[in-house]
């Protein structure tokens, strides 16, 4: 059976996740229901993460089998004409080997983590970024994310205006490790925490310890590398 | 009474427009609410630009009058206070003198408009930009924007991969300018029109020779300038 690899992107506001849940609409769920009105076929689309609720994606990536030999621009448009109107879009959709796994393949995972540092409501951005209101202290952040890197192979801090954007990149994360090191880089930020108060809470490995998980609103599946 | 300066940015989806009128709600509107709920005044809050139904804005600016010398920062977070669940965001509040009009002492309006350029449909930016599924020729769009650009100090066309964006800049723009010109600019993008025939529909200045108005998804009043 041909395999095709699909990148996906979505808002996640709506959904309870990306994984298929007794307690509401998914992302998988949705996908599931436009390949099968788009060919009949019941079958799973496989991901490369399993982003939480609320929890958005850029370049999500998802694998899944059809029985016949569909052109890769006509899987790409029927799954996009069949989502309507959910926040999902198959952004490009390739023919791929039987051996490539959506999860198993990748090799690296790229988070994007969105702050709005202003007084302000958001308008535009509600559900899309954390707003706090404090003012941040960028250059704090950005030394306490080298205590924080560890095996990451990236964890940068970035400012262009109100607008910081946290970058992670790594073969593997573990469940809301992101958006626990975002909580931790936002209390330095703040001025509550030192960089080492992180490296503490990390020694600990304590969740009491810990900084409040940072919410889904900011966090994006950025993009996933295959060999 | 102490006149102040407003710059304000908001998601027109929601809103008739900008102005105050009978049939639904507006960005003026919500403003004029929420100055009433904070102090108790019944005022307009005067607007550079009369933005349509639908049409954004990142730094629309407004004046009005109050009866007392709040303090800068307390009229800009006490007017975020009860402009929720509105998404209008009141960005600055500065105290400016009398001769102060947001309208007529602009000096410069700048536009932008966003196209996303892609097969799929939108996700995070439904309503919030013009998708044109059919792939657009930059460079043709921008020698024609240098027919349009005609008394406007700027008409650009840039793009960032999927994004593209047209800048205008002008001291004051007609009702629909930029929409019309977007639209004619998609024409010529998608080689349905030359850059000839823009010169020509400008010439005959006939709304049939026209090209249809871009939708207002993806204009939105970037900033205004003050001498």
């Amino acid at each position: 059976m041909p395999r095709y690899k699909l990148t996906i992107e979505y808002d996640g506001r709506p959904f309870v996740g990306w994984q298929i849940q007794d307690n509401g609409s998914s992302v998988q769920g949705v996908l599931a229901a436009a390949v099968e009105a788009f060919c009949g076929e019941e079958v799973s689309v496989h991901g490369a993460g399993r982003t939480d609720a609320g929890v958005h994606a850029l370049g999500q990536v998802g694998h899944l089998d059809l029985a016949k030999d569909w052109d890769e621009d006509t899987v790409r448009d029927a799954l996009n004409a069949h989502l309507r109107p959910h926040p999902v879009a198959v952004i490009a959709a390739e023919r791929v080997d039987d051996s490539f796994d959506a999860r198993f393949s990748a090799i690296r995972r790229h988070y994007l983590y969105r702050i709005i540092n202003r007084r302000a409501d958001l308008t535009f951005e509600r559900g899309r970024a954390w707003r706090i209101a404090k003012p941040l202290d960028i250059p704090a952040m950005q030394a306490a994310a080298q205590r924080l890197v560890g095996r990451l192979d990236q964890l940068d801090v970035q400012r262009t205006a109100d607008d910081i954007q946290v970058l992670a990149s790594a073969r593997s994360f573990l469940h809301s490790q992101v958006r626990s090191m975002v909580g931790a880089l936002a209390l330095v930020g703040e001025g509550r925490w030192t960089a080492d108060d992180v490296s503490t809470a990390l020694r600990k490995r304590d969740r009491a310890a810990c900084a409040p998980v940072a919410p889904p609103d900011g966090l994006y599946l950025a993009r996933v590398d295959y060999a």
